[in-house]
């Protein structure tokens, strides 16, 4: 297990809920995507497009960190290797971004806003698939597509 | 001094760069009405319209929390009568939000929408002035009528 | 209300658990002294050692700050004129430090050994009434020693 | 790269800054011996016990986390697999004991002692090699006897 330093860490953010099946597919798909790509899925370990995604992701022999709001590791969802208790709530959600090379944003809600906006904040780049609108998201339609552009704006 | 305890805070957030006259006015105002209305006003301590707005309230006998991402409360405008120094950066936007009743956005940017994000994470009620398009705004289109409706949405 | 901004900010840190009469004594007589001496009082905001110094604070005019771990301001106690909800648990207690200029030790546990460590790492001075014995540590005996040591050490 | 949810985390905690030659050696020793029991080591990821703890676990074939006070992965030591970056300073400290089953002190300063108190604040046992004397430290002498302690009281 060596060079896991140099990795490129994709984030994948998104709403925490039960997702409608297109949805999860869509995150499963990135998670598989990145897998193969051989990057490491950084999310915020709960449910919903973070589970999907890392379920992919772990399907396919990926690397999976899980950012997580409370204080028991416990609380990531099972296919997350690395969770990581923060303790600070929702504020764990600028973490999310800070540990990511690119972020892909997929669905989501207003959690998921604050981290297309810390992402902007930041300067990482965020593709979006079918997600807010807001100035600065790169638009994509695809897992296959939001992935070639994550790389491509790394 | 007392009942200190018992005023209504009501958080104004807002972009922390240099503004044009119109919107210097209008977090003016916002921040007067507030002290006029023997409220609080609690904001991010920077420059922008959270200065703006602190200047409003100070000139009008009002009290002002700035609650500051940096570690040294000198970081505060001088329109702060409580600097609160956190340390932990724009995840500090959260805390804006967890020490207010209500909310006023004026115009702003990526960290604006942060703080309109966590606003509706926490089902803070949130009056927007020449901001954000965001779905659970309470659009107002004058100081007056923010004032108004913060009162409103407590 | 003015020049709140230049008021010295007195940090008071101590055991959060129910105290014998002796030490609730001592603590009210701090935050009597603090208010006397007309500095803000700043603490954790919750009970114990903070409860009894911002109550003697109170009796005697002075105000009151309490920077709490939860994300609702009502869990500071009811001699807080400024509660300030942080959201993130213990990690609070280096903020109780970063909002001090000095600060007075009294009893206290496992919480406060963090805060004493806190104000040692940020070149806080640091007072001690009955507390734990660490390098570092300015040691008092009763409570106008610790008043008159805080004010000769800002 | 299987089951690396179910492995165990042991903390390694002191002094960040340059070490004496028995004090690297001990704290190489206990970062070997982490990564020969086949745990992940974690800390704070920057220099002194944190750098020598990890490079004894890396020349090993171990696994490290490293949480980090500041922005940018970049800031931690080379021998840190996974750097995560809170952006909170020193509030960090607890952060490493939360993912942290068991923690092993090697001498230390302030920082340390803050993430000795809140090993004892939050339940986690802590082995202390030569490092502060605090009610509640299991002591230990030697690298080995570390370990052994630290496993014993997972």
């Amino acid at each position: 297990m060596k060079n896991l330093r140099s990795l490129i860490r994709i984030g994948v953010i998104g709403g925490g809920k039960k997702l409608d099946s297109e949805t999860w597919n869509l995150a499963y798909e990135v998670g598989k995507l990145i897998a193969q790509k051989n990057a490491i899925l950084v999310c915020g370990g709960l449910g919903g497009v973070m589970e999907a995604a890392s379920k992919g992701a772990k399907d396919n022999g990926g690397i999976t960190i899980g950012i997580i709001p409370g204080n028991e590791i416990e609380e990531a969802n099972p296919y997350i290797d690395f969770p990581i208790a923060t303790g600070i709530g929702y504020m764990r959600n600028l973490m999310v971004i800070l540990n990511s090379n690119v972020v892909i944003a997929i669905n989501g809600q207003y959690g998921t806003l604050t981290e297309i906006a810390y992402s902007l904040i930041y300067g990482k780049k965020i593709i979006g698939l079918n997600t807010w609108e807001i100035e600065g998201i790169i638009k994509a339609n695809t897992a296959e597509e939001a992935i070639k552009l994550a790389f491509e704006n790394l």
